[in-house]
This record gives structure tokens, sequence and C-alpha cells, in this order.
């Protein structure tokens, strides 16, 4: 049995995630020292995958930037990604996902679905600030929706943005929410039961300010066509 | 001074609440067996002034039948009631009110609010199954809406329908999460939740199941018309 | 402009939705009598769509097949189906979908899952009991869950199988926390929060015992194949 | 169809707002930057609507005077405004609404209530300081509550003034409950439920700290009269 | 060292509690079979102490009633006494403690509260239905709370009597939230947090419908003077 | 690799459990049928394997009786059990395991513990309703608790027992909290809570009212010995 | 009528609380501003009554200091104290009040009680650290504690101390939880909770933190004396 | 009777708890200040016992290092110890427990366990970073776990690692949530309620980020070997 992780001490890097999952391990930057996250991502790259480590602050790139001259930080998705000119992963440019915000402030979570799913290969629609306050923003922005594979709306508050959304439109919905708000939105509480309890058909939910993870999730929709 | 209330010892009858808040005393029934609700209904009535009880289940009008002939019971909003021929009260009925439901299990709150507003006087628009999954049926009823001077809105589960309203017309709208859903619609916390965090504005909410606290506010708002 | 919904009075029957979001509208029977149920199957029926009615009880059942002879009652699933015999829908049965559950009492979620995905026109692998306590279970069936296009996976209690499921292939799984359990299981809240938090790459989760929207989902996911 | 919204790319400002729901978009300026806060305030002005930024610090008051020498800053209402000279919202300085709180430390929320229903033309009457641990404080102030068309209560800990307020007058209360308090106040929780069941007739809650949403709801209440 | 306790089994009655505590050991019947309560109000009978039973069924006392013929059953108060004619505690009718309800529906609890304070030797002003949304009753009726020499307050809903008392009274108040209310109630928390909160002085809070528990803690008080 | 399961279709029966946790799979009977239940007993004393069926009814058991005619029901433990006379798990009737309630209502999942514990070959050593209210009959049961290997508590309410116990002896403790109580036990979680942040050392934690667990727990503490 | 409070713009001084209520309005700091805390307390030093300021931190007691020279900071209790040489308040230093710490970091909320109990002229027995993990050090200050005419017991995370000592003693128990612990103490939720289910008789529960409201509940009581 | 603790005004140190605990009062440091730490420090380590002192930052370290020369400060555990050299406390490094984290981010919580076994004896085996979501890396180490006498499994967000080793070892397991995670990982609450509802027999659980507790309970555990 060929060896299917390296050994860090604090860590045990995931080479064998790739073959199994599709892509290789993440780096989640969070509860990480700068160090760490260097470490890890040298490792993953020296072993020929791409790079990507989310919830980064400047600090941490700055680290990664002097093991790993390659890297890019994106800072409004606060990741940091490296890519291998010759990618391995086959190019997917041609699949386009809709990441859709109901406001301003919810541009963080959505930009890390944006930039992980770029990074994953698949063309990104941004359409933000088009909440239910406002609904003519969404209705001129619905034929760009349809035309995509995949729908990711993003919404805090009242996160109700996905239920109509979902009345409208016949793609697979993955909704976020966030922890925009204040007083009884409890930091993306109530934004992550209003979307729970959606009746519209063809929704499901992923966690609070989990911008990557939707992008995943949108990723391996497309992976089956 | 004159005395205020009537001691019927296991409770005080509030006759003085007419002239402080413009509507007699109303009974609501949960928690009160039907025996004492006759015996508050008939005091009440014996004083003057019109009989509504709330949350009746068919023993209790029975019970209140027996003592006050006119009584009347509506099923589907739980409510007793009975109104002087001669009543006193300025009728309304030249203001309306819309009543919006998202589905049909909402009925019974949205009911409740109908034939509280109806006994006080309000001109009635029901609108009902109107939820955001299919938002077409909403922007066709629009019209009838704006028509009103004020808005009830009553939804559960996710509880999105006041906020999209909101954004669309210019009335306040009294929103009214229900217990309707399953799993994480914890008996109405979430559409509560949603309704609280409208990014919407106009919106202010009552208890969850209030349909008669709704038609209530609805009617002081008008009374200043 | 063409008349899109079928107004009941106490429900407007959306039968425009097949061509917006590519089927007919679903009933939910919660918190409707068995008459309102079977009124509206019968509408919908005759507008020439396939019915599917759930959260069915055997009661609800007997008044739709009075109106409907072909009704069919799905007893676990506590589903009511009736299809057309020349269906318009594109049959997708070349398409698979699993439907895992962690134990037997997950059995009436996965199968309302189930049937719903069959009358979707889905192929449903139904693998049942195979929760993280006794893992071999899963392992063994592995190859059948990694043939499928899109995983559902049902769990109650502590809610971990999506989260090991999501380690070991690469598919979209949807996650559906069921009310199965005790104490502090919250009735499905522990299950709930358990695969919001999952770190494996892959996973959305609908609604506590929402097998109907799981499926739903599934087939979205589908559709774009 | 006329263009109803401008793209600033981070934002699409609703210049179709105001006849549509009667006052331009309003600008909450939590999780947006001070440039953002500017840009969006300055093409509001640009388009000729009255300019009102909500949650704005000092730092986004400067940045925001840079782009609009008009602004001006009210310090414990959190607000930033600009007016036009011949504005064309009809005045209505003869409409009367008074805010009301339980205790000096919710005076951000009910200043941000009365400078925002100054702006929309109305006539704030300030009652502070008389919540329900010295009742007299409130009794005496009792006249000029009920001399105003709508009254806002704003109150944290316990809560309870909306409710003896409601059993004392006859005009729609909208209830803000407040962050203020420490231990089971649970930063608002507290007082928001307290609000929500309240056994007085006439009350509608609006959000924690909310004091802008009760002050829209307060002017859409006279909009009527 | 005497024998403390004696050993039923499934119970340890708890003879020494008198000296220790002042009264008897009380049985508490939820949980328990009618026998189980026969069996040990009847060893504290034989041990020469006076018995009180507290959330009793009309089963439970009828199976209590065979053991010892003079037995009482307090019907609204679901309690079960048995007094001794020459009882050893110093009768205390002097000392008068007022139970004061919000309203009808807190009977149950206040009565629970009545019933043991009688037992226990104080005198009972019982003051119902004189909650906050008609605060004249209550003003009616201060002289007689401010006689007693302790005040327990019984509400449920919004639970906000007892903070409007307290700051009009000077004397110890405790407060019984009870689970009388629905939706946003939360069986009683809703009362229960905005007893916690309130801005009054000299209130501490039982727990929720705990009558009996307000009785004791007023019957201490008492106990110093 | 030899077979690790039956397959029953809504079940997998995990013959090699014994194996691989030291005992055979344990019956949970909540949503599962008397058949289901009946079966998977069958199925497992086919096997050789001893049967031990939790949260059964006595129509459960009836049900397995006819199956199993050497099955035995235990009231109170709600637990069916059926041993091999030579059973080839070794007996560890020298080991002793202490089960403590705090009262009289906690005695089911005491009950449930004793006869799990039992059934594994445990000596039980049964101390009952020695709450901390009344501590004297904790302090006299010391020695015997003191003697045993392990200490399980089982307390509902306040749940403060094993922290006093933990206090005081140097055994491992589990606790167990109970959904006994009312108001704002909350059905179990304050007693969990309670348990959950123990200043005294040696404690751990299962689910409420999950005697089962507990006993299981002290029986793996005791293999090493 | 005379005038019963003060106006100062942001606060309504209430003079007249001494006499309704026994002792002048105490200014709770948090949410004011160190210049209005100052200026409530000379408008109260000014009108004959002693100064008492709870939650006030050293800047906020310079402030007041400069206006009020005789003002004293009690650093761990953050209270800031003034009091007449003649005071009017009849002393009650022959009455002692017990304030009892289940650990170190109880020490604040502890001291806050102790120093308003002093300034209400009581007499203060200090017993800090005596939680149940070490029920010794309870057990050897048992007579101090009797001694005492009131209890408060000050305890943090699993808050089980007012529980034993209710067992033990028989005089009125006022509990406080603490904010002190982590994880699933939940900011004192857990002690809160605890301490409103205790089966121990005479004990009543303030809010978590609130030292001041225990003394002043505890001053209450003994002023029947 | 012999002096069980020392009296030291803000603390009582508990002397006596080595003989009835087996092992001295530990010192929390939250909540005290760096000059209380190393006064109990330093009356531990006089009166003969080792110290250990947990959740120390190093400006407390500092100051006990200063009492206490020998004093060793464990930085990611964020405990201080000091050891006698001929200690008392019989050395169990033939003992082994082993100490399991699902990630890289759980590693202070786990060193907390560490460090604190070390330091009662027993011989530690750390398995750091092998969560479910790369089962085989879980896989590979499960002989490390197997040789262990007691595991400790250490898990944020989901916490779903205890759950799966538990289905495939035979040793007691005692889980410890952590606060890692974000969004409804609710600081831990996810977490601690995953290990709860475990389906697998033989978990217990300690409080969120208790690694000392965890490591105390596998030494009681093993005490009895």
């Amino acid at each position: 049995m060929p060896k299917h992780y390296e050994e860090l001490g604090f860590a045990k890097v995931d080479h064998h995630r790739c073959q199994r999952k599709g892509f290789p391990e993440v780096i989640y930057c969070e509860g990480k020292t700068p160090a760490q996250v260097a470490k890890i991502a040298q490792k993953i790259w020296e072993h020929g995958h791409d790079v990507l480590a989310t919830r980064a602050d400047r600090k941490t790139f700055l680290s990664v930037k002097k093991a790993l001259k390659v890297a890019h930080y994106h800072e409004t998705a606060r990741i940091i990604s490296a890519k291998k000119k010759s990618e391995s992963r086959k190019q997917r440019s041609d699949i386009r996902i809709a990441i859709v915000t109901a406001g301003t402030a919810d541009l963080p979570v959505a930009e890390e679905a944006a930039v992980t799913a770029e990074f994953l290969g698949l063309e990104v629609e941004r359409i933000f600030d088009v909440g239910v306050a406002g609904i003519h923003r969404l209705i001129k922005n619905l034929p760009k929706i349809e035309e995509s594979r995949v729908v990711i709306v993003v919404a805090g508050m009242e996160g109700a943005l996905p239920s109509v959304i979902g009345g409208l439109i016949d793609k697979p919905i993955i909704a976020v929410p966030t922890s925009v708000g204040y007083g009884s939105s409890f930091k993306g509480l109530s934004a992550l039961l209003t979307m729970m309890n959606s009746c519209a058909p063809g929704i499901a939910v992923v966690n609070i300010d989990n911008g990557f993870g939707a992008a995943v999730m949108g990723w391996y929709i497309t992976r089956g066509d």
C-alpha cells in the first residue's frame, strides 16, 4: 500500500485526495500559524498539485509567498492560490456557474466562492446586490442566471433570495447564509433557517459564510456533465 | 372615581378599556374553562359592548351560545363573536385591509386576522396562497394589495413573503409568522427571525400565529385617518 | 398573458410551474384537509400533469383515491402518486441516484426521497443501515454509491455519515438530517448542525426530514447532464 | 423599459425605489468601506435624491463629506444625511411621532429613529428615560404621547415598556428592542421576546436596535392620513 | 448518629429535613406512581409530620386518600395536603403574603403558591388578573399588596408585571414565570427572561410554573421576622 | 473476507461487532416496528449471541417473545434481554459498578443502566434518591460508592449530583442527565449543561436519558482491568 | 402634585424613589458616558441622597470624582459610592448577610453584592471559594452562613452551590449565576438554568452577574424584620 | 479535625484534595490575576505537592516563574507545571493513553490533554490530524490507538471522529468537542451535540475545549488497573 499522506507532525497532508476526491487538499488557514500554512502549501506544491488556501489574512499570504513565489492573494476573497502552468486538471471553462448576492456586504463570501470556482476551472458569472427588497434588479438578471449550470445564492439577514430565485428558474441552487446583519440575525442563524425552510424546490444549503464549500459543491455537480 | 372593572373572582373584566383603548376587552380562551369564557362574555355583553373571543374551540362556543343566543362561531378562525345591532363603534367599511398568505396551511391564522378586522369594522381583502415559490401569483395580485390602507402578510416556514411585498409596495406591512412547517422551522421561530431581519422598509412583526394582534395593529393604524 | 394558476379559494394551483421549473406543483398535505388535497390533486390531473402528494396519511389517500382512481399510496414514504401512462416528462432511468441511510429508523425519510426520485424518472439505489458505528457496512457498499450520479445521505442523531462518505467519494452529496433520536438530538437539530459543519467537500444540506426536497435537488443536478 | 438601477459593480443603486416605495434607497453602512458608501451617496445625490446613511462611523462620514459637501453627521444616531433645499418630498411636519425610551442607554437607537423620522419630514417628540421601574415618569408624559399619531417605544433588558404604554393609549405602537443589558438579556433577545408576547393590543415589533426601521414603519403609517 | 432517612427502595424519605430546613419533605408527584406517592405520604404522616404533595392528579389523590383518610385535594392547585390537628409548626397567620397574577390562565400556578403558603401557616392575599395591559386594575390593588410582608407575582407571556410592581412598592418580590402563552413565549422562556432582566430592584425569580418554590421562598423570608 | 453483516432489507445486522467491539449489536427499538425488532433479535440469537433490546414497550416484547421464548422483559428499564446459558462472554461479577440517582423519577434511566450493566456481567450497586437537597443521604452511602470501580450518576433538573460526588471520591464518574423536571429544565438540557461544566475532576457525560450508553462506557472502563 | 423627577435631557433622575422604594436611584454606568454619570451623581447628591454607581470603570470614577470629592472607588466591585456623614437611612449593622462564592473568579460579582449591601447598612460576611468540588470547605463555613439572616450564593460554571447550601440551612437564599466559565457554560446560561431548577427549597435567582440586584433583594428581605 | 485547606482570602487552597481525589488542586488561571496564580502555586508547592496551572498566558507564567524557579511553560497547551524530583505519585508510564485530533486547529486542546496526562504519569501517544474527511489517515493509525488503555478524541466543527473510532475499537473513548470552526459550529456546540448523540458504544463527553478534564478522566479510568 502506497503512502497516502505526508506527516508534518502538526498535520498529515493528504496527497491521495486528488485521486480520491478529484482535487488536492485545500488549506483552511484559521487556527493555523502562517508558518504552518506555508509548510503545508509547499508540500502540496512539491507533490505536483495546485495550492488553494482559504480564510487567509495578508500576514499568512506573505509567509506563503516566501515559500512559493507564484502564490497570489485574492484580497476580498481572503484566498491564496498557486497554479501550475500545465495544470493536469481538465479545464471546464465552458461550464458556467452564477454567483448571486443579496447585498454588497455579502461580497467577501461571494468572492470566496467565485475565486474557488475559477480555481476549479469553472467560468463564473457574478451578479451582486440583487436582494428581494428591490426585486426588479433580480428580474433583470434572470436570463444570465438561467444560462448557468448551477447557481450559488449568497444572502444574510432574512436570507430570502434563494427562495425567490428557486421559484423562478430550473437550475440546482446552493444557498449560502452569511453572518451579515445585526440583532436577531444572530450571526447568520436567521438566514440559515430561512434557507433550510425554503418552499421552493431545488435548494440545498451550506454553512454560514462557507463560500468555498458552495463552490466545491457546484463543481461536483458539474463533474457529471 | 368610577368602577373601572368588574370582579369575577377568577378575572377582572375591564369595562373601561373601550374608552381607554377604543374597543372592549377581548377574551383569549386558551387556559380558561368554557364556563369562565361564557361568564366573561355575558358580563361584557350586559355592559353594552360587543363580544369577541379568540382561540375558542367548539365546546367553548356551545357554552357561550347558551349564555348569549346571538353568538356566532367562525370555525377556521376559531373565533366567537356577538355584535349589537345598533353598534356604537363607527363603521369603517370604507377602509380596506389586505390579508395575504404564503400558503393554504396559513389559513387559520389569516382568518383570525380577517374575522377580527371585520369585527372592528374594516373591509377585508383576502389574498391567499401567493408564496414566494410562485411569485407570479403574487405579482398578479399586487394591484389589489396596493389599494389597501394596510397589509397583513401571514407566512410560515421561510417567511420570506413580507420582504418581497415590502420591496414592491408603499403601504405599512404587519408580518405574522406562523407555526406552519416542520424540522428547522422550529414552530415558527424561523419565520419570525426572517421577518425581523427583513431588508425591506415598512415592516413590523407580531407574535407567531397572532392573527388577532395583527388585525388590531392594523385597525389602530387606520384610526388616525 | 395566459392564466398561470387556477383559483380554488383556499389555494392557487400553479399549472405554469411545469414550464417554469420542470415539474408540476407538488401537494404538501400537512395543514390541508383530505378534501382540499383531493380537490387540488384532481385539478392538477385534469390539467394533464402527474400528481405527487407528500406527508399524506391513509385518510387523505382514501379521499384522493375517490377523486382519482389511479392514485397509489406508498405507505412508508407517506406519498400519494398518480402518473399518466404516456408521460410527457423524459424518462431518465439511465441516471442513478443512491439513497443511503445511517439506521433503520431513517427509512420513512429515505423512502420519501426514493419514491420522489422514482416519480421524477430516476433510478434509485437503496443502501440502508450503514451508519458510522459499523463502518465496514459502508465500505462494502461504496462501489454501488460511486456508480451513482448523485448521493442522498439520510441520518439522524449524530448525523456523521455524510462527512465520512464525503471523504471517500467524488460525487455531490445531499445530506438530510432526520428527527430520529432522543435527548440532545433536539429533534434533528444535532444532525443538522453536524452536516452543516462537515469538513468534507461536496456536501449541501436540506431541512430536517425533508426527503422530498433532497430528491428534487438531486433531480435538478441530473438535469444538466 | 427605463433603467431602474445604476450598476456600480459592488452595488446596484435603486433609483426607482423613490417612485415605488416613496423614498430613495438608504445606505446601510456596516459591511461597506467608506469609499463604497461615498460612491453610492454621490450617485443617489446626483440622481436628484436626498441621502440617508445609517450605522455610519465618523471615518465613513469624512469620506462622504469629501464627495458631498452638504453631508451632515448625527453623532449619537450614527447617521449621515444630506437634503436638497427644494425637496420634492411633501413635508409632513404637521404629523407628530413620539419616540419613547426606557433608559438612557437606549439613546443611540432612539436617535437613529428620531433623525430618520425628521429626515422623512415628521415632527418628533422625544420622551427619554421613562422605564417601568419608575412608572410615574411615564404617567406624567402620557399626554404628550397621546397627542402623537404613532408611538415608537425603545427598550432593552426586560423590554416591558411597550406593554405598559399599550395598555394606556389608543395609538399604534412600534416596539424596538435594544441590545442594552447584560447576562440573560442575551443582546436584546430578552427584550424582543417580551415585546413579541405583549398582551396589550396595537403593538408590532422591529429588529433589535433597528431605530431606522421603526421610523420608516411609522412614516408609512402616517402616509395614509 | 440517628437514622436520618427511611429507605423505601425507590425513595429515601428525609425525616430529618424538618429539623434541618424547618419543614418536612414535600412529595413532588410527577414521575412517581400513585402507589409510590401514597407510600411516601404514609411514612411522612406516621413519622408525625404533615403531608404536602404537589403536581398531583386526581388519580394520585385517590391512592393517597386510601392510605391517609384526612388527605384533602386542592383541585386548581393540584396539591394533596394532610395536617395534624395539633400541629407542631408555629402558626404565622399574622404574617401576610400577597399572590398576584397577570391573567386568569396563571391561576393553577398561583393556587399552588397560595395553598403551599397556607399550609406553611401564612395568610394569603389573592389578587388575580391585574396584568400590565390594564394597569388601573393593578393601581387599585396596590394598597393590599403593600400591606403584605412578601409579594409573589405570577405572570406568563411577556411577564412584565413584576417589573411594574417592583417600581411601585418596597417589599421583596418573588417572580414566577408561567408557561401560559403561545408562539414566541416558548413555554415560559420569554417570561423568565423578562423577569431576570428586570430593572426594578428587589426581585428574584423561581422556575417556570414553580408556585410551590415561590411560596417556600416567601416563607423562609418571613421566618426571620 | 468473511461476511460481516446480515442483510434484512430494512437493517444490516452487524454480527462482526462482537469481535470488533466486544459485545454484539444491541437493538434500539424506537423507530422500529415490533416485527422488525423480533426479526433482528432472532437473527442475533441464531448467530449465537445474547440479545439486548432497549427502549422497548410491552407490545414489542410480546412480539420478540413469540420468536424467542427465553426473552425476558425488564419493565422499569424498558429492556428485553435473552442470554445463552453457557455464555461465551467472561463473567465479571467481581467488578462492581455503582448506579446513583438524585431522585425517584430518575429510576427508569437508572434501571436501563443497571440492567445493561448486569447483562454485560458487572455487579451493580443501586443507590437511589440521594440528591443534593438532602446531602446527608449521600454522605451515608459514600462508602458503598467508593467500593465500586466506576460510578454512574443519574440526575435531572439541576443535575448537581455528579459535581458533589466528584469532589468526594476518586473513581471515574459517568454522568447521565435525565429529562426529569419541568419549566427551564428544558427536557434535560439544564442537567446536561450542569454536568458538562462540572468543576470536579473525573467526570464525563453521556446523552440525556442514555442509561444504556453509560453502562456500556462503564463496562469498557472495566475491561482493561 | 410635587415634581417627582429631575429632567436632564438624556435622563430623568427619580428623586422620589427613596420615598417610594426606600433608597435613591442607583446609576447603572454601562451605556452612559463618564460625563453623564457625573452629572446624574451630582444631581442625586445635591438632592440630599447618597450615591451608588455600579459597573463603573476607573475613567468614569475620575469623572465623578471631579464633581463629587467624597466619591470612593471599589475596584474589584467596580462601584463608585458617596455617603453623607449624617445619613438619614437607618443603619442596620446588626443584620448580617452572608455572601458565598464557589470560586475565586466569582469575586467581582460577589464584591458588587458586598459593597452594595454595606452601602445599604448591612453587615457582610464574606465566604469565598467554597465550591462543591471541595465540599469540606463549605461544611466548615456552615455555622457562619447559618448565623446570617439572608444568604447570597455566587457561582458560575455548573452553578451547583446554591442547591447544596439550600439542602443544609434554613435561610432564604438568593442565587447569582456568573458568566465565569468557558465552552458550554454559555456565558452563565448553564449556571442560571442549574439554579432555576434547584430541588432545594428557599432559593430564588437574579440575573447573571447581578451582584447588585442580589444585595438589594437581600436588603428588602431584612427590611421587614 | 486537621486543617483541610489554606485560607488566602481570595482562595481556599485544598491541600487535602490529594488524599481525597488522588492529586493536588489544579489552578485554573482564567479569572485570576497573575499574582493570585503565583501565590496559590507557591502555597501548593510549599505544601509538598506538584503544581499544574491551566489556561495560563505567558504573563501569568512569568509571575509564577518568579515565585517558583522550577516552573515550566508548555506554550501550545497553555499550561504551567512544576514537579518535585522525588515525586510521591506512583509513575504509570507503562500505561498509555492515545490523544487523537481531527485537525491541526485542535492542537491547543489536545496538548492541554497531553501535558496533563504526562504530568499525571501516563505515557501519551499523539495522533493528530486524522479527521473523517480523509478516513485512510485514521485507518493507518488504528493499531496505535488500539494499543492504548484509553482514547481521547479531540474534534471541532462536525465532531464526527469519536463516532467513527467508537465503531472500530473496544477501548473507552473520552470525546472533547472544540470551539474550532465558524458559522453554525456555534463555538463548539455543534461538535458537542454530535458527540452526545453518538450511536457508537463506549463514548462519554467533556466540556468544549476541556483537554484538561479529558486527561483527568482518562487518568481515573487507569487508576483501577
